[in-house]
């Protein structure tokens, strides 16, 4: 069965996913790198990183992953809707490595990058898109990439089968959060924390039987 | 030094340490009794309780405290004070031990309880209250016993050395969050997280030195 997972996704204690403002020059606002640096020391990033429980948990990222969903906010900056030349952040070679919907009100034609990412943009219902991102992920599992806003769509539609979440001991105060409107989670899914040496804790969300 | 410190103080993963609404029936509101039950297991609690991680913390609740300070709605239901016989939730015993204040802007005449306790009403500063209950402390340690308004405020005015937070794996939508304004703490205090075996996760902050 094709399964709907979440990975490395990071927030504040303060339940903060980004900072604000988001911009071309600070994509994650006043947060700056902070929500991710982690991840960026382990080896699942690069040579040389950690190989102990972050970076298993990280490494999980990319197992049996056919297709991501993202929100417009994600994929860029405001206003990238009206440059005709984004290609969203990560250059020629995105990290991705499969068909890659972007939700969006503003949809544009697809865009076939190097290394197997296809960008196609989607504007469709969380149901919608993830019927189409399963069709298109070959029997595989669908990653819902974020941010924040995507995230608690989904969840609150209940499309999620497992969600691993990295809480970084700082306190934003401001941005977009992922819990509001979320009560009650713990209903449907088993919930387990383990905190790590490098001082963040991983959060994981498994859906229960019959939820 | 007489340090002020924060113990057991319970919230949710999306960082409500009470439901609502609260009432004399329901005095966590919808929370019910969840955001304790990890402490009620303990030997802390009560014969028979666990004696691991999570015991050790709720254990340095009492340890050199000689006076608490705790807001009005920690002390009663919303209307309390227009109960002249209102002394507490706790019965003729309560669990404090030292002198106690209660901050509120209608204080009444101070109620001596048995076993130590004895409760003393202030409209004052957090920076006042604190002198006040340091001056009853006797050269140990003051306790902030909550709310989370009081939690808050107390850290906002940077009156807090130690803080311990119990983080408990649901989510309540609702109810009084302690994180509103409080970013950039991670500048003042070290912060450590421990998840616990029973699903908890035990989060420190220790002042850092010279701040
Ligand atoms: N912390 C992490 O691990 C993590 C992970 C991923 C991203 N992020 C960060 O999160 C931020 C973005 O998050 P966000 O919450 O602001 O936005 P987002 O979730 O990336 O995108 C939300 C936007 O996507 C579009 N959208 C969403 N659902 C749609 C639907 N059903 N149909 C059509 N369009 C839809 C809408 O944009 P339009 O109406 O404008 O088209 C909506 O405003 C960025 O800073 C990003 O870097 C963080
Ligand atoms: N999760 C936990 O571990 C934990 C711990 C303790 C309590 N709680 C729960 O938290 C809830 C209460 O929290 P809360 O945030 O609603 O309220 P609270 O912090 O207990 O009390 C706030 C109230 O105290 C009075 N007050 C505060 N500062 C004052 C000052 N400087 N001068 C004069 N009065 C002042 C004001 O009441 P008036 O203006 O009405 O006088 C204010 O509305 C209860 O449900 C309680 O059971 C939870």
């Amino acid at each position: 069965m094709s399964l709907s997972r979440i990975h490395n996704f990071s927030i504040s204690l303060d339940g903060f996913a980004t900072g604000e403002p988001q911009s071309l020059e600070a994509p994650f606002g006043h947060a700056g790198h902070r929500l991710h640096d982690w991840m960026f020391a382990t080896r699942f990033w690069g040579a040389g990183g950690s190989e102990g429980l972050d970076n298993a948990f990280a490494e999980r990222h990319s197992h049996s992953i056919g297709a991501e969903i993202m929100g417009a906010n994600k994929f860029g900056p405001p206003g990238w809707q009206d440059d005709p030349d984004w290609t969203g952040w990560w250059g020629p070679n995105p990290p991705f490595h499969t068909p890659t919907f972007v939700l969006t009100h503003r949809p544009r034609s697809s865009m076939e990058m190097e290394g197997g990412t296809t960008f196609h943009f989607l504007d469709a219902t969380p149901a919608e898109a993830l019927a189409t991102a399963r069709e298109a992920a070959g029997g595989q599992d669908v990653r819902i990439g974020g941010g924040p806003t995507v995230v608690r769509d989904f969840l609150a539609a209940g499309l999620v089968d497992h969600m691993h979440l990295v809480q970084v001991p700082i306190l934003l105060g401001r941005g977009v959060r992922v819990w509001d409107g979320l009560d009650s989670l713990e209903q449907t899914y088993d919930i387990e924390s383990v905190s790590s040496p490098s001082g963040v804790t991983h959060l994981t969300f498994t859906r229960k039987l019959g939820s």
